[in-house]
């Protein structure tokens, strides 16, 4: 059997270009601090690094360095000519000059960060700026070449507000994610109840063959980190990061957390629930409940809107439906969304105190559980808006599955 | 077209289940060191964390603490039956008592781990061994609660050497990366040329159309992160860890380095390179040169073998045939090769003066390259034995591409 589920998006046949990132941020904030620059070290799956260079090099520490008008990427040899490519050719128009260091290759990254500020720096200042959590021993070559830390939370700052292209990387991959979850819904609506089990291509259904249809169904649209794929069924669909092996049996909810990784590092997130064969009772009222909820916290998300209210107004709709929301157990036991772009969870939080932005890409994602009978998740992907919000891609929510089209 | 070239292993329906880590050699060093303790700090996507905790929790950083005796895992609330069950439960019998603290989950890392280490510690010592890399962060609290840091490669150490349930994971991983070469090399036993093209089902085949096939193979397995297939083509085969999108035409080498990574973390790393009507120019003269370096390089892996001589001997058989070795743009530019496991790239490394030990896992990788040609690459991922070696999983390796069989 093959095939999806009704209402999948259909996807352009490419991913967009990687998005482009503007220094200009960072260097104002060394400027603003009267610092000689800002540091940040990490390898390729290191999410600022990433971020801040668009550079896929080595698995080994390098360091991106930036002043008030240039910044630096300490290549290895072996990849300076991608380094060329993805960090300087690549770069946007914003003032700050990039240029790709190759000296020291076999020394440590903070070590050559400290070397490549000495040289770029033009501030009369002993401070750097670095993320909180540098690497300590980076941190310690830069105490060592003289320089005193100071932590930024600058780029972080930066990464809340995603740019035009970042939006299209982020559509595209929550296209592709609507996709992987119309292939599981239409393997459930095509599974058979069959005494305790649910018999697919006669054999009886795991979460596991499950997880392999979908996550097939996104790498054939070139979708290339499918590692996030949480599937839960009964009582693991109350477990959050769930990602074992399990029996499916009729009347149980089938939670789907689809979170995969596109090509330039940004993520989709996408939850459904479904039941074959239920017979209407807790999982029908969660449902009912979370699917209230789900359309509540939408309502409230606009830029200017506190962001702890649309966590506020989900946890209110809950509890207007019986269910309990101060366990940690039993009931809404998380908040109702996090922000998503080259992390898979980043700001804003939707507990905070603060304005949504334009521009901000968060999940909505009530949810309530019993560990003794199951969990319902509904979780869409939007971007913040002037006067609302857009969904990143959209996908029907349906209780019982669909049969493919 | 469906269909794999032959000589592709078959691979078990499951995955092995989850290898336990053998804490001892972490608490060992405690008692060396007279310290209080061993802390590691980060979240589910760190490697080092995830090797001692099995735990594959939330996005936040937490912590493990080891001493002499006892370790401890600084779970949030939300995952501690995941903890209790990863960390506690699936624990071997390694002379350390583990448990799940919750306590102050919303504090710092850093902080909860040192709270965690005043009580656990019987050591009257101020001094914490850590990871280099620890986020100076969480370095930062630990000092502040008045410990002293000590660097410690305690954890790199114990990864060098896998255990069987460790090789039972990598073994799997390789023997579906196999299965993913075997769909590559059919899709290009497939296509024709036509002029500047090779035209498979009607289109110019490009890397992105090869790259998804290998995933979507891949994920049909159950490997839930294929994001490292590498390919290139033509002058992009030169570059390492290229994953651009190319036009694939005939006579260029196309180079597929496929390391996908497992449900438990370990990865797996296979390369070939194939060219489809070849003209037997710089390519086949370097394939025969790379095939007898990748023979040659092997005969010397066995344990008590210096390391660095395995380089050595394939750089002498490519010298031997007429490539360079000291330049790092043409000829053999990188090392022969690199340990795996819970990272792509750890140690042994195979330029080093040091003894191979039975249970390493290196990856023999020897390759020529030439900009402004292409690049030939042969990789075997190995365990290291007594007196020699096993292939985790095997492959042909063939030149000019064969159809499904």
């Amino acid at each position: 059997m093959s095939g999806l589920a009704p209402g999948a998006p259909e996807v352009a046949a490419d991913h967009p270009e990687p998005p482009q990132t503007d220094l200009s941020p960072i260097a104002d904030a060394v400027e603003d601090a009267g610092a000689a620059g800002f540091v940040a070290v990490g390898y390729r799956f290191a999410d600022d690094v990433r971020y801040l260079s668009r550079f896929g090099g080595p698995d080994r520490d390098y360091a991106v360095v930036v002043t008030a008008d240039r910044a630096a990427l300490t290549a290895p040899g072996l990849f300076d000519e991608q380094a060329e490519t993805e960090f300087v050719d690549a770069a946007p128009d914003d003032g700050v000059a990039r240029e790709v260091r190759t000296e020291g290759q076999r020394g440590p990254a903070g070590r050559r960060a400290a070397n490549v500020l000495d040289d770029l720096a033009d501030a009369d200042s002993d401070t750097v700026l670095t993320p909180a959590d540098i690497p300590h021993d980076a941190a310690l070559y830069l105490e060592n070449a003289g320089y005193e830390l100071s932590s930024t939370t600058a780029v972080d700052d930066a990464r809340l507000t995603k740019t035009e292209a970042e939006l299209a990387c982020l559509s595209r991959v929550q296209a592709v994610t609507c996709r992987g979850m119309a292939r599981a819904e239409a393997v459930l609506a095509a599974a058979e109840p069959d005494g305790d089990d649910l018999l697919f291509e006669g054999e009886p259904l795991t979460t596991e063959i499950l997880r392999r249809e979908v996550d097939a169904e996104m790498a054939s649209h070139g979708i290339r980190s499918a590692g996030n794929t949480v599937i839960g069924s009964g009582s693991t669909a109350a477990d959050l990061h769930y990602t074992g092996i399990d029996h499916i049996a009729p009347g149980e909810t089938v939670l789907l957390d689809i979170s995969p990784r596109g090509p330039h590092g940004y993520y989709g997130d996408l939850t459904r629930t479904f039941v074959v064969g239920s017979d209407g009772g807790w999982e029908r009222r969660a449902f009912v409940a979370v699917e209230a909820a789900h359309e509540e916290a939408l309502t409230n998300v606009e830029a200017g809107a506190t962001a702890g209210t649309v966590h506020e107004e989900a946890a209110a709709e809950l509890t207007a439906h019986g269910f309990r929301i101060d366990s940690s157990e039993v009931g809404f036991t998380h908040g109702v969304g996090h922000g998503v772009g080259v992390s898979l969870h980043e700001g804003p939080s939707l507990r905070a105190d603060t304005p949504l932005q334009a521009g901000n890409v968060v999940t909505i994602e009530p949810g309530v559980y019993d560990p003794d009978i199951g969990g319902v998740r509904i979780e869409d992907l939007v971007a913040v808006t002037e006067d609302g919000y857009e969904r990143l891609a959209s996908y029907p929510v349906r209780f019982t599955p669909v049969n493919a089209e």
